[in-house]
């Protein structure tokens, strides 16, 4: 149960908002436990309605990557802010912040920017369709795309002709994938790739690096445009596209959540090959050419370029990975971490309707460190060592809790989905 | 031609960003002499990256409606960034926005909050087939609703199936609304409207009561729903959505633009018979959650509800279409006012390729005002009577100018395809 604050903020939003929340921010498929309403953040702590502070492995669920409330980046917004955000036409901002990028991530020739990560994916859709005048996707089941009618992942208000011209394969396989294609015929237009697999309540799984470079060869065989993802992951895995790790360069990339530490912008990136396709759609939104956002894109890439913020999380992460590991085995669970160490998910085994998730997520909530039961966690640069051991004490006291109640545990009845899907 | 500033700029931009800008902020079907790029604003004023400074009638295209960087409405936006904008979870200010949404627009009892006016014509098609079960949309052609591949106004990127389960109707002429919705058949899931006839490059016209009752009539008869997409116009007509003026409520309406003054925000608002289906619907945003636009939101609506402004925009805006069509019959044009007074449209008349409008439109910008030749116009609340005066003395110089050159003036074959339509 939730502080007073939270649960009387639910009742008012139960009037007010449809289902009383919408979206991946409700906690409908969390530990009831788990407070809907936050109050405030900084750095890596988020302090909810009644007041309780928690160590945040969520980041937003990626936007924050230098931290809450960022005094630089927030300073580089609220300047822009003062001279102008929305106005009748972009500013300097904006080529600024498009020769930041191109610089930055080596595929790209040239950008665009939107606001949500569901305008750039639907970009790169609209982009390969024009480019080559064909219709077919290929995309890998169970992969997060966003949530327009073609993506989203539940089938409320969706129709059939939504989905129609997509050919689904299964991320790492590379028959599948074959297969997809060669179902798409001669009307392939795109492949779509997550730089990992990093779908909801099943391990996570680095790409092989096999199956990037036969989808960079199909997508070549065919004229169609390899689209690489990185709305979730971008700037966690690398300073550049994530698939420049494994030397596999798309056609077009698309990027959002940390791209302005958490200020709204995402980004199409594309090559030259892609130019002319992506200057023939008409796409647009009220506040695509705002500045603030930008100028806050543009502070946060030179932190990127200029700090070891990508070395200091990685090592963090290996840390908490370690520590965890080392505490799971002592305690005698089956504690699966998955997923690169900046972005973890952690699943138990035999843990059908995640029970075991669900009692440890809630005994480290008790302890202020937020970790989510079944989708990827974020780690921010705002962390540090002693986060890191925080973490860790409390896992160590999770586990412990875990252990003497866990015969006693009930089933989840809102997870049970899970065991039929 | 533009300023070197600005020259500069689009050189850069066109290596950057293909074709060198898109959507409605590209000035691609603008006079040559018109700015890309702006260096700020304030209140009514926005000043390009050549230092010169403009009074503005297009506001951003809308989200300008208290003037740009507007004091109390910014200092409520930083207040919250200062506490924290995109959290891991929702904060007070989003409730607090919904029941001030809800009570202020007297058909809603509930409302969900995105980025872009696309978000919310989409989600409101979602609802309306999650409710329906149901698949067409009945809609008034030439009509712009955002620019997803459903809506969008161009065809590049965009399928067949993307435009499947979609009948036409001419806003305004009940025999085709009928026969549309016969069209429909059994299969009816919403009857869209704008608030009025706001298409490009046409004259505006305010809507037919007859025809929204109609619209509203023949959705309940079909047990389909009624959209009215308020998101260019809402609060420039009423303090409630645009049709309560003729009385018709309808089941869903979309908001954005500048329901919190040019922050980064829309909405889809329902009545209770929708709520479901809304709740049904699977649809979210990396930064939809954010506090620091719904804090803006909130200083917005309370401007709305406090002050006078809606009455000031409609005042400014008679004087402005008195004055000028006074100006324009002494100096013998036909020049069509349409629209309502805070919203307006300029056409010549016999001007095909609009020569005449590009030739005045430039003539006014060269005297400091900035309008729009084929898109409605929007005045804001910081606009002063000093303003229009301004404008009207901008104006009979434009006209004088135009009468001396008219006779001159050649083609602007950028707009010859206008003659093809």
């Amino acid at each position: 149960m939730t502080g007073p604050a939270d649960r009387d903020l639910r009742r008012r939003a139960e009037a007010v908002i449809p289902g009383g929340m919408y979206g991946h921010q409700s906690i409908g498929l969390l530990p009831d436990d788990y407070p809907q309403f936050f109050r405030s953040g900084s750095g890596a702590h988020i302090t909810d309605v009644d007041g309780r502070r928690y160590l945040d492995f969520m980041c937003a669920y990626g936007p924050s990557l230098f931290g809450y409330v960022d005094p630089g980046i927030d300073a580089a917004y609220v300047k822009q802010l003062s001279e102008g955000d929305a106005l009748t036409g972009p500013g300097a901002r904006m080529v600024e912040l498009a020769e930041g990028m191109v610089s930055m991530v080596s595929h790209a020739d040239w950008a665009m920017f939107c606001k949500n990560g569901t305008d750039a994916t639907t970009m790169a859709m609209m982009t390969a369709r024009a480019h080559t005048g064909r219709k077919t996707l290929v995309l890998a089941k169970g992969a997060y795309h966003g949530a327009a009618p073609w993506c989203t992942p539940r089938p409320g208000g969706v129709i059939p002709s939504d989905r129609a011209h997509q050919q689904s394969c299964s991320y790492n396989d590379i028959p599948s994938l074959e297969a997809a294609v060669a179902a798409a015929g001669d009307d392939l237009a795109a492949i779509f790739a997550a730089p990992f697999r990093h779908d909801a309540f099943v391990d996570q799984a680095a790409p092989d690096p096999a199956y990037a470079r036969r989808a960079r060869q199909l997508a070549d065989e065919r004229g169609a445009l390899l689209v690489v993802d990185d709305v979730r992951a971008g700037f966690r895995l690398a300073r550049d596209c994530s698939w420049s790790r494994i030397g596999v360069s798309p056609d077009l990339s698309t990027w959002g959540k940390c791209i302005a530490n958490g200020h709204p912008l995402s980004a199409l990136l594309g090559n030259d090959r892609a130019r002319t396709g992506a200057a023939s759609i008409y796409v647009t939104g009220s506040f695509w050419f705002a500045g603030a956002a930008m100028a806050a894109g543009i502070e946060t890439l030179k932190r990127i370029r200029e700090t070891r913020y990508l070395e200091h999380i990685q090592d963090l992460g290996e840390t908490l990975r370690e520590g965890l590991a080392e505490r799971a085995i002592a305690a005698g669970f089956g504690f699966r971490q998955s997923g690169p160490a900046t972005m973890p998910l952690f699943l138990f085994d035999e843990d059908p309707d995640l029970r075991l998730g669900f009692a440890w997520s809630s005994a480290m909530l008790a302890r202020g460190v937020y970790v989510h039961p079944w989708h990827n966690m974020f780690l921010c640069a705002a962390m540090t060592p002693a986060d890191i051991q925080q973490a860790l004490d409390a896992a160590e006291g999770a586990f412990a809790d875990l252990k003497a109640s866990r015969s006693s545990l009930g089933p989840v009845g809102k997870m049970a989905f899970l065991a039929t899907r």
